[in-house]
């Protein structure tokens, strides 16, 4: 089944907003087994929608727009689609309730512009949007769908996850599909695919494997077709195991986890507490563990030690370690770590000391060297890492690199 | 002059790339006097292409196109447009150096299939990549200008900016413009917008404003259009010395700025230091001023106090202060001040205690609410300010003001 996507929006034209509706929309489509044939990107302008809408659905069974749909716009892309439907605006009776509640609550005064923003073609089912103002629109045209949609982002979102994607599964009688996703760390794409190829292989001919690269790590989505969701789901957990038993070293997660949130479940669970103690990651670790809600409950706190002398009196490192071995080193990221694990009294404590970039590299330790040291109750490690020449992606892959140390160490 | 862009690309239409070589594009264009008509998002199929290159130049003087190009999609897009132009592939020898100078710095061995990507359709001028492998080809159709560029973006990019622009301006002749970014903080949209009204009105006829409002920031750009750029640049800098007048207490700076390199300049040029203290900004504001290259001459370090034991242990916050105050309050926020300050031996310090939320808000003390304080020479200041209650954006707001705070007391 073949979709096609019109965003429009002057602000997407002249490059002000990245169009990520585009890609959101495209990525839950493809999720729910429709393909998209086309994304067309166009300005506020009737004739515009007119022409893409006809062009658009000779080779589509579903046109998905967004846009054009605001109260400062003039609803463009309404008044264009009544038109496009010889039809006439009437009032949307639950869509107004629902914009005299956003009203009320928000003690804004109602003018009759938003009350407008209630009223729909004739011709259209509309759909009720809980997240916003105007509502959705769904018409049948020629065996055809079109659905329209606001382009906010938060709007948009919810009325394809609640109305639309159900309403196009159903209308287009498609099969389920059920989606695991599985997040590796620390290999790189090609190597992932040598080791998992002959799994890769003998995999059932219902399940498509997706690679998707983002961050340093690569996710891997595995996708069962089917008519009964119960089936897919026991046959999709009995591939992950044998994936498990391949390259079960590099997966961290599932579906939504993150580095941060897997730590941090570990932390909770095992009722432990973390301290941090950056120098080249510059605070960014902590900012990650900080990033879920709840982490109070388990992090301590951190020193960015970006000086030397802040590293001797803030940690306690050794004066002669740092002239003996230098700020990046082994002996300086290990009592680093200790030091850290000391000074807030924790169960754990980890370590980063590098350097970024771009000026600073030398022969013997160049620009993306990076010391992680990790303490705990049995003592303290320490690794060296390269992370090549560029100063932002060395403070994401040391800073990553370091969760994953943390989660293999609590597992 | 308008121009269509043509995106190809597979890994667009199932959502796992963000289409950003479109805003890209359409911002730099947009910038250089040209208005974009459309984007087009399609597949890597020749018939699309060549379909969607017909459908573009309908309504375009030029079409921009990116993507199909590399080694391992078999160049599609361009056997397609040597099919389009009835054209045959010619070795260009300058992209073959190019290709040969990149495996030889690389160490790799060269195959039939890099030497190829050096052939061109003998219709096109070939444009010399120097960012990677593949050359971007111009072609001219009836009038009419076809342009196919690599889709990485490095590679796009370098190739717009010294070969296609500059290029295309030529071509067709077009004015001067010149732009001028006047960034600032503090200010919501629409009361800047009240507050330079009669301002913006007197404006001169060729020069254009847009509001680009990004991460609570509003960004203003002048753009001017003539013949002589110098006189241009001389306009501009009369309406921004105007603007500052008006609203120079929120203006932090132009162009490229952001406020963690004026922060950092301020503190280089002033030959200061500073030290941070996060409480609920947990590491945001250390990671922001580490991002700046070179920050280690003037940032010492910070403590990351998200215990309260952490802000007595490692700050000095007395234990009654804490205990009559609470850690959300003026007294905490500028005792972690005055510690980081004392501790880190450092000529300024920030400090933030906040409930980022979701959970932790009383009446009193909602979620959003943020206490940031300020040490310096002369003492300690605290202000406190409400955030809402999205987490990720009272960590980023209060990040951001405890950075134009500081640039204010520097400058």
């Amino acid at each position: 089944m073949n979709v096609s996507i019109i965003n429009i929006g002057d602000e997407l034209l002249i490059g002000q907003v990245v169009n990520t509706n585009a890609s959101w929309m495209a990525s839950c489509l493809n999720e729910n087994g429709m393909r998209v044939a086309h994304v067309f990107t166009i300005a506020d302008n009737a004739d515009e929608i007119t022409r893409t809408l006809r062009l658009a659905l000779v080779s589509s069974d579903a046109v998905l727009i967004t846009g054009g749909l605001g109260p400062t716009k003039d609803d463009i892309t309404k008044h264009t689609l009544c038109r496009f439907f010889s039809s006439h605006l009437v009032m949307h009776e639950p869509s107004l309730d629902n914009v005299r509640q956003i009203f009320a609550k928000r003690n804004y005064p109602m003018t009759p512009l938003n009350e407008a923003q209630a009223m729909v073609p004739a011709a259209c089912t509309a759909l009720l949007n809980k997240w916003g103002t105007a509502p959705g629109m769904w018409f049948e045209y020629e065996g055809k769908t079109i659905v329209s949609l606001p382009g906010v982002p938060a709007e948009m979102q919810g009325l394809m996850r609640e109305e639309v994607v159900p309403r196009l599964r159903e209308s287009f009688a498609l099969e389920h599909i059920y989606h695991k996703n599985v997040w590796t760390f620390g290999i790189g794409e090609s190597f992932l695919s040598d080791k998992i190829e002959s799994w890769e292989l003998a995999l059932p001919e219902n399940i498509h494997l997706a690679y998707l690269p983002q961050d340093g790590m690569v996710r891997l989505r595995l996708s069962a077709y089917g008519n009964r969701l119960d089936e897919l789901e026991k046959q999709v957990d009995t591939e992950v195991e044998k994936l498990k038993s391949i390259v079960g070293e590099y997966i961290f997660g599932y579906d939504d986890d993150t580095l941060e949130s897997v730590v941090g479940t570990l932390f909770s669970k095992h009722g432990k507490t973390l301290a941090t103690a950056e120098s080249c990651t510059g605070g960014n670790i902590a900012r990650l563990i900080t990033s879920v809600s709840g982490a109070s409950a388990y992090y301590m706190g951190g020193v960015v030690a970006y000086a030397n002398n802040a590293k001797e009196q803030l940690l306690g490192v050794q004066h002669t370690t740092l002239e003996q071995y230098g700020a990046v080193s082994r002996q300086t990221a290990e009592e680093m770590a200790i030091g850290a694990k000391c000074r807030f009294g924790t169960d754990y404590a980890v370590a980063t000391t590098g350097i970024a970039g771009p000026t600073g590299g030398t022969p013997d330790k160049p620009v993306g060297t990076v010391w992680i040291a990790v303490a705990d109750e049995y003592g303290v490690e320490a690794r060296c890492f390269s992370f090549g020449a560029d100063r932002a992606r060395t403070v994401q892959r040391a800073s990553y690199q370091a969760l994953r140390w943390l989660q293999i160490k609590l597992e």
